[in-house]
């Protein structure tokens, strides 16, 4: 069965059956739990760049709970491709001007915002209005206030939110949080955390302008190493300082090419960050009491890999992070299980993000955080 | 032959010999160079604390361009039970106060300064002025002044100054710079080096005394990630930001306990560094264009390990870095082969070191460095 006669299967069976009476005589279907016989959820996705096509589409062809029902697409050119491509009916396709008729349309359960940074807001809430639950690509925003609008837009819907924290449901990430919470090698005292990678294509990509990335390394790769810097820790900073760090103006104009930021944690852990887009580091080390974990790479689409001081390899299957992060969202939805990335997670590192540039303007002061428990998501 | 017979043999052969015919006779000395079978240079160490009994005098056992030939020490107690262990004759032990008749002991051709920082540049001086040559341990001294007066002294007496920098010999740390300079994955875009460990036993231990240390873990294990930021670079910062991070002031009372710095390099480069008495951490992570290399552990006494990006494993026998040091500086003096630590470097560090509290004491701002190339030694 080829990939594409596959995916139309999958869909029009999910798409139709009552019952799992049809699938029970599917030699491929053999195994599968309960879950996986409910109906797939239908996601849309919105803005089909690089991203949408590289892996949340692809991601989406072997997922359990739910799968690739409609797009949103502002090139015409898309439409066509995608449809042929991924089996999507002409009713599930929109544009951004027609894109509130998808509260008609009972096929699109979520909606997936995968648009540049600025326009998030705007979509998540048109989202929510439409009745459709909402996974919001990182960042979830370019601003605070835009989280708080997307998070009230949610509530006010009675719709699910999440942000698109691939890491949240990686199982690398869970080893280290399981070793975090259990205290396995005791108390953690220092976390260090880079991400990034050398973006030196296209200087007309919409991540080095301003106006719709809201930023630049710490608005795209940076908010894994606020995110890891926290799982690493298994708590939110109370403080940070950070400094911005410019080699290339020409080519980073109005974005930032490479930032370091120091947290400090309630208990007393130092934690470290650096993102750029012009150096290539993708690592988390967490010092613990008695030992320490790491994983590198940390925050790629995989396979990643790790190891602890007792000489342990940290080892997987590799799988789709963006699949299991789409099915832990259709779980979620279908079933009341843990959201791995509400939209409070989104929100509380925007905080994190908007007082690393504070910190900056300011020249490196210190910046108080008075974050809670907020986007502590207990796995 | 026990280690106890074979030092006094080693000893004796060496201090006494006019030429290589004994030597040539022996199965033990086959395959040696032409350069071991010159004469043994005379160390005396002065102070015998841990670093000395545990790293220095172990190392020169078996040095082949040194020997341990006397000892300095304000511990009547400990001269007795040197003398015995490493075959120390009396006439090569001094104390504090006798220390300054070191000038006519012909056995005694290098001192090397083990005391706490704060007496560094007295007794380097005083070795200066006695006319053998220096080793200084690291941090070089409490201030730039004194890294200058120092050198200065060495300088007025014609003798040769070293710091205790124990990894500018190390074959590790010489792959760095190897894989540095020669650019083997192209230009370096990020450092980042951790140099860390819980150091919470005796309470008044002389490293906790600010009056003795001149600071914390920064003066300690700090100035180890300061030169890996710079032979991971390849060159000197332009300019430093700092942190210090304390969550148990009760315990280190009036030094540093954890310091984040970050450094920007003339090409770019952005350095990282973390030091703590309170936290395990040992690394050094160098991001090239494409590629990177790591240590890890990086400044530990050994066996050190690395790797890089094509998966290659960085791996050499395990030898006593303190006797690697120690025989390049005796080859350094003998036949003006490279100083690979010379005083200069060492005052680099320091200013770089002194840069860092400013920083911390300014709230974290940016301090400009105008080093040149000053340290920088081509290896």
């Amino acid at each position: 069965m080829s990939n594409i006669s596959r995916r139309t299967f999958n869909r029009k069976l999910t798409q139709g059956m009552a019952g799992s009476a049809l699938l029970a005589g599917m030699p491929w279907a053999c195994g599968m739990g309960e879950e996986a016989q409910e109906r797939k959820l239908g996601i849309a996705l919105v803005g089909l760049g690089s991203y949408s096509a590289g892996q949340l589409a692809p991601g989406l062809v072997n997922a359990k709970h739910c799968y690739l029902a409609g797009i949103v697409t502002g090139t015409p050119a898309k439409e066509k491709q995608w449809m042929e491509e991924y089996d999507i009916p002409k009713d599930n396709v929109y544009n951004y001007e027609n894109f509130d008729k998808i509260a008609n349309n009972d096929a699109i359960d979520i909606v997936y915002v995968v648009l540049p940074n600025s326009m998030h807001a705007e979509f998540c809430i048109r989202a929510a209005k439409a009745g459709k639950h909402v996974i919001c690509e990182k960042p979830m925003a370019v601003s605070v206030l835009e989280c708080d609008a997307i998070i009230e837009a949610c509530n006010a819907a009675g719709v699910k939110l999440s942000v698109g924290y691939r890491m949240q449901s990686d199982p690398y990430t869970n080893e280290i949080k399981r070793l975090v919470r259990e205290k396995t090698f005791g108390d953690v005292h220092y976390v260090s955390s880079d991400a990034a990678y050398i973006s030196r294509g296209n200087p007309d990509q919409w991540r080095l302008n301003y106006a719709l990335s809201g930023g630049g390394a710490l608005m795209n790769m940076g908010v894994y190493s606020i995110q890891s810097n926290i799982y690493g820790t298994g708590t939110n900073p109370i403080s940070v300082s950070a400094q911005e760090f410019s080699t290339i103006p020409e080519y980073f104009k109005d974005t930032d090419e490479s930032i370091t930021a120091q947290m400090q944690f309630p208990n007393g852990v130092v934690g470290h960050m650096f993102t750029s887009h012009n150096a290539n580091a993708n690592r988390l080390f967490v010092n613990f009491r008695r030992g320490w974990a790491e994983l590198n790479p940390c925050h790629s689409y995989g396979p990643l890999a790790g190891r602890t001081s007792e000489g342990k390899e940290i080892k997987y299957p590799h799988q789709s992070q963006q699949m299991v992060q789409m099915d832990d969202f259709a779980k979620h939805i279908k079933t009341g299980s843990t959201n791995f990335a509400p939209g409070e997670m989104g929100k509380r590192d925007m905080i994190i993000v908007e007082a690393i540039y504070q910190s900056i303007k300011e020249g490196g002061k210190t910046v108080p955080l008075d974050l809670g428990n907020m986007g502590i998501v207990k796995s």
